[in-house]
């Protein structure tokens, strides 16, 4: 005998692959949404399906974007000469949040971590030495997350770059060590754009 | 200018919606859904979008059901002359999970609770006190949870029922007050039904 019918069952599975919830909170969902007429679940439904149909990258910093130029990328007096370089589209919110930052992104979609199998060549790192070439950019900060990975990943960056006539920069250490730069405050974040050391 | 793209945004609000869902944890989920390839949100949708399609109300008892009887009704050899009354569906799957309960049962859909402007005319009691006309029904054990709202709607039900010919009975304070019917343990809610009292 099947207590919980097939489709309930089947939403409290998909719940339960998210992160953060547990089986108890995906039966919890699902219950809820159960009670409230079909609106609020068809609403979560459409907003998902959504998600990646309407989605793209940014043809020159590879952040999320609904055209083929980003946010940041498309809008108008920007400091060309200045980019950040941030593991996820998150960052960019983060750091555009301090009001301090006038340059330009690049996203690099993670970082480096052997345990995850992910390497130098499934991040956004050949987009970005292609992108210095024309020797408009003048410092590059390796806004990376100051965490063993975000570390490691910068310092390859830099290595990678080998004589290119940039300036590269690190946030300052603001950032306590282990931390997560999108959970920064925005205090902390832009002290620590302010008080960037050579790298 | 629009940091997060709308899509993005859409189902950052929708996910907040939920409920122990933070706008934090709502961002986390849809950054998390992002990063892998559109078949995790999708299959969330779909489960989302099949939700109430394929789901209906068990005739009989209100239980969800995939068809007109829900599975508890539909099978063979439960005791037609023992009835659980329960606010929720999963309330039955608790009390099926201890293996000690044979009859059937009565899903209200919820509690009297004045302040959510929920009154005995929005539960399932009408549809309770018919069950009951045919006389076949000899015991109702009025398993609502023992807390404040559960236990003015066992009382409103033993009042609305009047003078039926139907032993009224209450779960056994082996459970502790104020706690949530679905969250007690097998053992302690077994206890309980075998500890059942006259109200």
């Amino acid at each position: 005998m099947r207590l919980i019918p097939e489709p309930v069952e089947h939403l409290i599975t998909e719940f339960g692959k998210l992160p953060s919830i547990g089986p108890r909170t995906a039966e919890r969902l699902t219950f809820y949404l159960l009670k409230g007429d079909p609106t609020g679940s068809n609403a979560l439904a459409e907003a998902l399906a959504g998600l990646h149909k309407d989605l793209t990258r940014c043809e020159v910093c590879r952040n999320l974007a609904t055209s083929s130029l980003c946010a940041v990328c498309a809008a108008p007096g920007r400091d060309h000469s200045l980019i950040a370089v941030v593991e996820e589209p998150l960052d960019v919110v983060a750091i555009e949040k301090t009001g301090q930052f006038r340059g330009l992104y690049h996203v690099l979609g993670g970082t480096i971590s052997p345990i995850d199998g992910i390497g130098p060549e499934q991040l956004e790192i050949d987009s970005l030495t292609k992108r210095l070439k024309n020797g408009e950019v003048e410092e590059l900060i390796l806004a990376t997350n100051p965490s063993t990975e975000g570390e490691a990943t910068a310092l390859y960056i830099r290595k990678a770059l080998g004589d290119q006539p940039v300036n590269i920069t690190r946030l300052a250490r603001g950032l306590p060590m282990g931390g997560d730069l999108e959970y920064a405050d925005q205090i902390t974040l832009g002290r620590a754009l302010q008080g960037r050391q050579a790298f």
